[in-house]
């Protein structure tokens, strides 16, 4: 698998620019002395300032326990040449396997979390819990992201989308309609 | 804008087929007198069964208060024949506008809820209000879909996912990739 180019700075209010249209991500967490990874398709974008995020982690996920424990986790964006290992970790337990080493992914140091970055995604965005008020009815973490990591090039990653039943759509051509739209449509 | 085929009944627990992907939508609501359409990105999957889906809408548009005074809306899928009126809704608001009149929708009957189908879009997913937890807080509703309305071609449909800024990727290929999940996956 190709590293990324070196990430860069990206600001945490505009994440919605990765998140928005709906790919899966991988999100990382620790707690203590363990490390885990899951796929994710059910997350979804809750405020620009502060940058907030929120994600349907299952209780029967092992990255439940440790998200909860730890407050903290990290959403990493791959991209299609990562499709296997996506679907490797989603078909797998943090529980049973270390799947870092698993799927040979590179684990970065993030800044202000204990989870790691995973050096081959298109980026990662440090989170931290904002709300717990729906982890007990509804497994729906609010995260904020305080930190965003994102590869400079390309400009539009081949994202993955899925459609369940083992079918991912690929992300499509951009267009670009700034023309339609008001100026405060646009801030 | 072409009509699209007959709708036919498609099972709830499996909306996520449409709004996993990461799609922008078509809310439609009703109350009292006032019906009302908005253009939304900010939506997630939560559960299966029931078939919940959660959706963030500031109080700064008109629909919060009508979905939150009636506990009900329609989650409509448009296609990218209909970007141009998708971008339209979002640059306006219903409490000046009826929205129905100046895009030229046509509003069909919902069979559970109030607020109306959108004829021209591929799919109506009619929904009731589960949780209000989040409404205050997070402007985050929590909606159970009750019952699912799908064109059966094609299928499928170009999507918009939007990126900010002015700009909507396009739903792309699909890749099947049942041959490497476990059967406990594809269920």
């Amino acid at each position: 698998m190709a590293r990324r180019s070196e990430k860069q700075d990206f600001p945490v209010s505009k994440v919605r620019r990765f998140l928005e249209p709906g790919p899966v991500v991988l999100v990382t967490s620790r707690h203590g002395e363990e490390t885990d990874v899951m796929t994710l398709g059910w997350h979804v974008v809750l405020e620009f300032t502060p940058s907030l995020v929120g994600l349907m982690v299952s209780s029967a996920n092992h990255t439940h326990d440790l998200i909860r424990q730890s407050g903290e986790c990290v959403i990493n964006l791959p991209t299609t040449d990562m499709t296997e290992t996506v679907i490797g970790i989603g078909n797998t337990s943090g529980a049973d396997i270390d799947k870092f080493v698993k799927f040979g992914l590179t684990a970065a140091p993030a800044k202000h979390v204990a989870a790691p970055l995973i050096t081959e995604c298109h980026a990662s965005f440090e989170c931290r819990l904002a709300d717990d008020a729906l982890i007990d009815s509804r497994d729906f973490f609010v995260f904020e992201v305080v930190k965003a990591h994102v590869a400079p090039e390309p400009e539009h990653p081949e994202t993955l989308h899925y459609l369940g039943e083992g079918r991912f759509m690929v992300s499509g051509r951009i267009i670009d309609k700034r023309e339609l739209f008001t100026p405060a449509m646009l801030a």
